[in-house]
């Protein structure tokens, strides 16, 4: 397959490029970028070295459709709105790994993006790419909204609680925390090395744009709507994501049906991975790789289970659900070209 | 004024060497390690070269009373359970960092630590060092507990709150973040650099032993007594702790009672400083000072507030909080010696 | 193939792991350890959970060669000589990432070692296991020395001069800085985060072993038979090598001749490149690949040349540069199971 | 004193300010910015909460000299050449942080920074800032040239040899590796943290415009001019300079003139410490106070001496020399303000 991968001067672009290049079905593919057309992407980012050729091509909605069988959309969040229809209308299949496509209801997208939503047919159209709970919808899927980062590690360690209502959705507090990869390639002050060095820091307490996203998937699949709360911080690491996450657990739950819930998940999908009872994971053990590695505890003094949650942002978090998106979409094995074992240390 | 340190050579007592050393009341220093005596302190660590004179004394329970005017010691918890006693029986003044005289249930410290509790006799005599709740007992102690790290950030976000009856105890959450110097200077593999570089790593999950600590203040000045959900977790930086702390508001508390507590608070109190509203504050802002930081949020949607405190774990943490105390109990401004800015970046 | 790993737990085990993990030629391997036997390798490193099947075997010259059909050692240096020769007696063909068969001089051995050489016999047979350098050797060879991270990544950045007489190896000086991963698997102080980390550390000045093995191949390849100086440096970061070398350029060589040689050199050997001129590599661009980059900048005020060259410490310096060994002695291409891009950021 | 700052939140400014904060003998302190007159710095830099009162002022010429005693300029380099001068019309004593005023000859500046140089008066008249090679032109000052941070290492560790001609200058090399604040406050691309963590960088290869600088001060101090070598990193650190230089020993000189000439270099001045024989300094042993420290190894093999000179780069490289100078200018003891021990770890 060729395939073509738009924004791929990002981080998001880059990890792409990285997994598709090792990735068995696609001989060949083209980057696309808005701001550096005709730049080599290796003369950006030396790594790249001799593993791409040509020159980054401008985004072009009547060449495209052309030159790639599919395509991968990197860019901005608020980019793509503008950018995908025309391609989509062409016929295209894509996966997005903005958040533009992921919110069903516009108003929610306007109050927490503070941006115009994107047209409401291919709002509607777009099948959320989590294939642990969407994975038959993926598989005949035009257009993929990609799942946020956190929402990614948050869903994971709670959909399995809260479809089998283990867990009152009225009391769950997630604490996530992130590799400052996460916050994109562009420079910033907060991601600075002298200030971000040495420090943690806390961001958008209350107000991250993707408390909706998560909410969406878990009212999905609870009784109940309740709001959940969400905070977000910035490690001093370049990836990885732990979402730390609290909730009640409702009356006679019992330690051995969470096991068993958490286990048979884990068994049901081939990058989930459950850290045997009284162990937790850390974000270094899936540095590299596509996997969510799930750990819990619950405290009988609290009537509280803590459930831990990790995932490179960059892969799981993003190019990496991707290409599981990309190979449930054509068929091929869910982990082609994902089987790399994680880098540690 | 004479000073010992017992445990100079932890890093709890290079860092009361820091600030003694500066300290203009204190003239002259003894350093005692049971592990390193006569050599000098400068060759194990050389950024003391030319600031520490003589060489590291043995622990002498016959010699220490005339050595030096007052004691601080430093040595792991465990240890002063045994070794403060016949000090204290002679009528030495002494700031203890560690853990063994801050619970003051006997049952409740066999517990957590997993250790023989102190004598009942000096425990009940300990005064629990945190000035901001007990500034009058602590002037006139012969035995300070200095409180944890952890305990400290933790309380003083949430105390403020707690005494004024504006949130629900039963909801509190906290969930904790404290640089590697936390785990002490005797290396292991959590702390290896390369295991814990680039990597979080959470620990000790709802089972660790400031749990009772944060509980014994909480339930001193609060009707109820509820147990409290608190995670650690290990964030590849030297320094710093940061509190991200939630709970649910009680019905009736409007966002100006929280800003009025806080900022009253930190009006009060010389080390509390009070974030501006809508603004958080990271770990590095404190780095080498006393202060604790605290920024708070309302968020209407959960009715919950999150509440974030930052410490550099090794100052109002533990030796600077231990300086404060030191101050008060010898009757000199409490700041003194303690006047430095953070270091920043 | 059946192959096995001896010394699986250290960093260098680790990494052979994830690189046979994903070798086409690789369908089985067996993990030997003589501290942790019957114990389960993802019970200590659980990023390989679901990746590594069987408890570690103990190390057991009998049956060892029946259980696998080639061998991995990467055990402490010292342990190999004891280890290897009965398993070389009885033909098995192994790559040992120690430093024991390296130095073709028992007295060099013994003086920088300050250990006993291993026999004669098996140090003369060892071959050096650099590719660049001895590809014909190596694919004949029943035990490969592999080099030494260092030594790879300054051989690599001065070989290409030297064999073309453009430099004055009398006044060749290398700078090397590495990554912590280097210092192995067990905690020290110099590795101890709140040591480590935001810190550079100077060590080995001048009496670095690996001075006698960058000089043994310098001296096979040069008319003159000059000591060097290299010095080493720790660096707050897991992974990579940088090497800085400085050298008096011979009178009569041209920058052309230069930029001719070193790029004649990167087009004859899979995993060499050089950098654009004007440019130069980060260690990062590199990051868990087998590449080596090599940058270089004439300076005519001084007549020296700076030659930079960068590797993964784990990879080119170790097990990726093994696995490459083990490719050409087993008739495999060069690259197989290496061609993963350098994974960035 | 009254003191003014301009540049007050570049980084060099930030570490005047927690300087000045405690120096005795300022009772007063003014910012001035042009970029962000009006805010409070506190806004921007919240460790500063508290403690700086007032708005940042604008540069004004006519008010400056009425509103402070001496000012202190961290402008960036080529900015002070036309903000100083009218300042110094009128009588105001300055030291200047950037480097207009360092290099003599107006053909060297112009060719290493690509820049106009500053008028000829004010570059005779300035003093070159490094008390321990110009104390008494110090003192009588009215314009300093304060040290660039990667020259105060070099020349600390080089001129004690190189005034008593121990050394062949020719053969002088400096590999500099810095901690990333030493970049500035803004942020790039080198310094964006996912790109500058867990990496090594070198930059500015054979072309930095510190190399003049080093070269004019040792050819003070030396019979022959010859060019030295030197080059760059970037370490994945916030602070420090490590400064490995290598060059080729007299004849004739002995190990015990060279421990001889460093120890009494230590002795006469208070910022200079000596690592005892066989040890090496690590950047952090510096971290965050005005020490420089050295340690040496001679090299019988290669008859060369490896000389390593740690200092913390915006204290001995910036703003903590610049007190120093401020001390000598004023008649203060030298050390006034400065005695914090370094921060550890």
């Amino acid at each position: 397959m060729k395939v073509g991968i738009v924004g791929a001067t990002g981080f998001g672009g880059l990890e792409l490029i990285r997994l598709l290049k090792q990735h068995p079905e696609v001989n060949e593919f083209i980057l696309y970028s808005s701001s550096k057309k005709d730049e080599h992407i290796q003369s950006v980012y030396p790594h790249l070295n001799g593993l791409a050729e040509g020159a980054l091509k401008a985004i072009d909605h009547e060449k495209m459709p052309e030159q790639v069988d599919f395509l991968f959309s990197s860019a901005p969040t608020g980019v793509s709105a503008s950018l995908l229809p025309p391609l989509l209308e062409k016929g295209m299949r894509i996966i997005d790994l903005a958040g533009d496509y992921r919110l069903k209801k516009q108003g929610v997208y306007e109050r927490w993006y503070k941006k115009e939503p994107p047209e409401r047919k291919w709002v509607e159209k777009a099948v959320y790419g989590m294939p642990e709970y969407n994975r038959e919808n993926i598989k005949s899927a035009q257009l993929i909204a990609n799942p946020g980062c956190y929402p990614t590690a948050a869903l994971l360690g709670l959909l399995p609680l809260v479809t089998k209502s283990l867990i009152d959705t009225k009391s769950i507090i997630i604490d996530a925390k992130s590799g400052i990869s996460g916050a994109g390639a562009v420079p910033s002050s907060a991601a600075h090395f002298p200030i971000a060095n040495d420090n943690l820091q806390i961001y958008k307490v209350n107000r991250h744009q993707h408390i909706p996203e998560i909410e969406q998937m878990l009212h999905h699949y609870s009784v109940t709507k309740d709001p959940i709360t969400f905070n977000t911080h910035l490690v001093p690491m370049t990836r990885g994501i732990m979402n730390t996450m609290y909730a009640t657990v409702d009356e006679g739950t019992t330690e051995r049906e969470i096991e068993e819930t958490f286990s048979e998940f884990a068994e049901q999908h081939p990058f989930i991975r459950l850290s045997p009872q009284g162990t937790f994971p850390c974000t270094k053990q899936v540095f590299g790789s596509n996997y969510c590695d799930i750990g819990w505890s619950f405290d009988k003094r609290t009537n509280r289970i803590t459930t831990v949650a990790v995932i490179d942002n960059l892969m799981k978090g993003a190019a990496g659900q991707a290409v599981q998106n990309f190979n449930l979409m054509n068929g091929f094995p869910e982990n082609t070209g994902l089987q790399a074992s994680p880098l540690f240390p």
